[in-house]
């Protein structure tokens, strides 16, 4: 069947597999070994969504048990990937391995800003830059190794505009924005036990599917490479969604959330499907386009936006935030209107009784209040498992 | 003068000295504008040798601002170090780049490791497992680029023993060794204000003067590697050096002395000066062979070793560890008096007057209190300048 794949392509792939289950178990014992230390440590946090949510402290970032297994587990496979070439004399291949350097090394910089996010509560700004930097090398690579930057253009519009255009430093800054994208998309939808790690495996999966059918087409060395990345990937984190799933033992922290977005990030540059994967984003495009308003301030945005228990019922619904509706400017009335038209938010004007002025009572933009408006209150696990229902469906729609 | 150096080198190195200032004056702007959020975070200690001990919170684990600095100024490094090789049909230099990532991703590796540590307090397991893990891509980078395991021996033993040894899979081990040993010996080199920045600056600097010197010779490239490690290492590692001299207001924490010795590991790799390097390490060696008996427990070993205070005279006098005599075994009665033979540690037995039990009061087994065993209660300050002055002796003999 894997006509361009050789038998020690699946010896590493069997390898591969071992390694990651290893990896998983490691990371599985990890985590109550290290908890303690956790919460020592000030890394804690109280989970919203639960009827005595004081009573318990719950070890957050745990997002950096992963990582650090993953990379781990990818150093060891680096060794067994490239064992062929070892022998003198054998071509060895200078840029396959530069590849699997830069993707490490992006890796472990967004596992490195995700745990100081995750401790020091960093500003908006660097989450957004440093992404971009962390991405440089990989760039680079991409450089030296293709240096192409044409793309095909859709046939409908070929006529019109050109079959082919050469984007020259605009794909690199493209590609720049996947790596600032892809670790922030992640991070902004959340908010229920197990959504970050959930969507995360899920698109995992939906990668390595992908990667397993494209192993017969032209590119197979960069699927193989992604398929690497995904299967430890999945490997590692396994334990963590058993964890995080609700009622959550632990939480996954910002590390998480920028580990995963980044290991999407760099097996799609390398492996030249980035504009494939947005598909398997779809949800996290939707919304993070929701999320703007709030995320831009054009709509006051509350510290945090997950919904919020009815503790009688024990069911999520949309959680608010309130204003005045002169706050808004004419942009931001006319995206609270939009997006209310069709759907997305259910907002309510009342007239304050002191101060004669109209309130505005809205529900959060993010997708998961938008399910809940839909949805009507949920279980937050019922909640969790319909958003990875759309997620799956996204997913394999593609 | 520099032969093998071109102008583009000599530009290269001019842009490196810029960017390196940028950092340190980037360091040296985040240190005050992060140590709030260090202290919030629980990462914070208090300074053991000052008289009013309780009163300051200092801020831990600063070692992280330069760790994150350096790798954001190495990733610009590199995009200009290969702009000569960009334009097409240029003969990329494939090999380089490999050293340069693979590099990164050692530091990268133990900078997150570092922070970790400080976070997190991990098992001495941990610490030195992961240095040898953390350096694998770089062995294999060396095994790929170079390959050769021979060492030539010193004239005296040629006779006897051979020219030169081709030690093969030893040699890996040996390198793995070398990154595990810098990473650690500048972190129990320490325990006063300044002690574990000033060494690290210093060997850099004789790093560097020694790469500059050698530039002229046949591993010029090798050495113009280093230098801009060196170079950024410096820039980055200045304020921090400032902040952290008596007294501290900060300090560096697990990050710096793991970050400093990964950094110093893998340019003596790459360079293939391990063996010239590990005589800059000289007070580290000798203070890793005088903590042996404590580390390996054979003789007690206190959670700090550090030299305590004489409020009085605010002065500081060698810690001491107290324990019956019949606790140790010989090996450890052995260590005890040879290296009281050869005035490195004072002991006294003394006879416990209720057990009859003979007591031993020794004082602990590190360089610097051999400093103040041989001169007596030192200020804390001159202590520092007395041991950072051992440090430029002995790395400048060479």
């Amino acid at each position: 069947m894997y006509s361009k794949v050789d038998r020690f392509d699946v010896f590493t792939i069997v390898v591969n597999i071992l390694l990651s289950t290893l990896g998983g178990i490691l990371v599985n014992r990890l985590i109550p070994m290290l908890s303690k230390s956790f919460i020592k440590a000030n890394l804690f946090g109280y989970d919203l969504n639960k009827r005595n949510k004081e009573e318990k402290k719950i070890p957050e970032a745990q997002g950096v048990l992963s990582g650090g297994v993953f990379l781990i587990a990818m150093f060891l496979m680096i060794a067994i990937v490239f064992s062929e070439h070892l022998h003198p004399g054998s071509d060895f291949p200078h840029n396959k391995f530069l590849e699997y350097l830069a993707a490490l090394l992006s890796i472990c910089c967004m596992i490195l800003l995700g745990f100081a996010d995750d401790v020091l509560d960093l500003r908006w700004s660097v989450k957004v830059c440093l992404p971009m930097i962390a991405s440089l090398p990989l760039l680079l690579v991409y450089f030296v190794n293709y240096g192409s930057t044409t793309i095909i253009l859709p046939k409908p519009v070929r006529p019109i505009i050109g079959a082919q255009w050469n984007l020259g430093i605009l794909y690199y800054i493209y590609m720049g924005m996947v790596a600032v994208f892809c670790t922030n998309a992640i991070n902004i939808f959340a908010g229920v036990n197990g959504i970050e790690i959930g969507q995360s495996i899920i698109i995992a999966a939906s990668i390595l599917v992908f990667n397993f059918i494209e192993l017969q087409g032209s590119c197979s060395e960069e699927h193989l490479f992604s398929l690497y990345f995904m299967i430890t990937f999945i490997g590692v984190s396994i334990p963590i969604l058993i964890k995080n799933w609700y009622p959550s033992q632990i939480f996954v922290g910002d590390t998480l959330c920028y580990f995963a977005g980044m290991t999407f990030a760099v097996v799609g540059i390398i492996g030249h499907f980035s504009k494939t994967m947005m598909l398997f984003f779809l949800p996290q495009i939707f919304n993070f386009i929701l999320s703007i308003p709030q995320l831009f301030k054009f709509i006051p945005c509350p510290r945090h936006r997950l919904p919020r228990l009815d503790p009688s019922a024990n069911v999520l619904r949309p959680s608010r935030v309130d204003f005045r509706k002169n706050e808004l400017k004419p942009l931001g009335l006319f995206m609270l209107k939009f997006f209310s038209i069709i759907k997305m938010i259910q907002y309510e004007e009342t007239i304050n009784q002191d101060t004669k002025e109209i309130m505005i009572s809205s529900t959060n933009f993010t997708i998961i209040n938008t399910a809940l408006c839909w949805c009507g209150p949920l279980h937050e696990e019922k909640l969790t498992k319909l958003l990875m229902g759309v997620q799956v469906c996204s997913c394999f729609v593609f």
